[in-house]
């Protein structure tokens, strides 16, 4: 297990840009539902497409706000980092911090919630995801210095 | 001027589905953007495509948040209704209130910044758009009623 | 039954555009699945939504393609326009033409396939829809002069 | 400059998926768009983002095709090549072939056009680019062989 938040970097293309020139903030929150697949996939070690498609559990968010901090353009690279803030019955709360070159561009939040495909009710987070956001959440000392930085 | 709270249609199509069958949650922050363009042109009276292509003013959001209360689907009429929260020297914080039938589906808020697409600044709310804003703003007592319901 | 092809206007909106100020290609696309929604539901009288959510029969596209004639910018109207060009056993050849203001935008084709969703395999056209678009066929004449008009 | 054609793996994601599980069409000419930014930046060794942002040059596209030979899914790698048929004074006509594993997914053309964002008219192909798309085209001869297997 890295002992560090998962970050992963996302490049700005032509297609996430609008007419002012700048990336279309709708398009922000696709990221974030890359990065959440990417941290599943990568950090915790378990398959985002497997859960869904076999598994039959869902993710989806019940809450998503993001501030902007700065505009990012083509060519930027966009560094997603994902902090777990917390974990209920049934949903994770995470937030998510986004930098160009260690410049910081927004700061996001999702609240996700496990639901049953098959139901399609909430359903209490599986205890193998459980156990892996624990240890994620162990990196909160980290988190809590990287947040100081800007609150 | 109607004296009421400006609220449009929109509806969900199956390009807003994923495969959990619901509305993919960043399409409604494009819905968002959608029906502050509709507001602008259908009751403030001030053409958005102008405003950005001839008038250079553009209308980034520094933030954009929502809380997704019930999943919508292909075939829903989803209404979004405008309220005018605040406004400062060049912000205009919004919120979107989203019902199916009447039932609610979500709660969002954006705020807007007037920005010169000349200077890449922020500017001060041109003095048309302060003034409809203004108008606007006095239908806050329906929306105190509106939002009562729901806090 | 109106004795004419079935034509829907699609506002230009920023979300569709990108940083050259015109509407980035893919979001055409979009509008196509758009148009072929609106013409199930308006003309052919058949509910899309129903089609897909209660029969479990939906129309993925096997092609698409479309040339772009002029670039199209905030506040244009597109005007779609459906031709059917041909049908087969489980296929819908359909045509659409795109104009702004009567002037040719665009000019594209789309392939559906009717797929069941329980089986996921193709499957015939279901002898409502076969008999809707048979009516709608009719009017080809008038799609035959519409087209001599720009090939 | 390596002796094979651009190929580049995009990871299907939940966003990319429409209510019916699979892949919503309009998302791959999205990925199109990808690997075309990725094949300038990392073998033709024209930076995208300089050419659009600074140099002022876009490659809009004036006709876009796909044949969608099978669905694809999340946690699906799509591998996209890029083949170049042919050049214009001003056009660029390339052939995208996606695979999952090996396995065809899709046969797309997309043709781009040099425009100036100065004057917002076609200019002929800068000379840095028709040199390094002179050198791509040397690879056709592969090209043949990987095309005759389809044909």
């Amino acid at each position: 297990m890295p002992n560090q938040l998962f970050t992963s970097p996302y490049p700005i293309r032509f297609a996430h840009t609008d007419m002012a020139g700048i990336v279309y903030y709708p398009n922000y929150f696709n990221m974030f539902q890359s990065v959440v697949e990417d941290w599943f996939d990568h950090w915790l070690g378990i398959r985002y497409a497997t859960l869904i498609a076999e598994r039959k559990v869902a993710l989806p968010s019940v809450r998503a706000a993001c501030d902007f901090l700065c505009p990012t353009r083509i060519g930027d690279i966009l560094d997603l980092s994902v902090i777990l803030r917390r974990t209920g019955r049934s949903s994770i709360t995470i937030g998510i911090e986004g930098a160009v070159s260690g410049k910081p561009a927004l700061r996001g939040e999702v609240v996700l919630v496990t639901l049953s495909l098959t139901t399609f009710k909430a359903i209490e987070i599986p205890p193998d995801i459980a156990g892996r956001l624990k240890a994620y959440q162990q990196l909160t000392p980290l988190v809590g210095q990287l947040e100081s930085g800007h609150d």
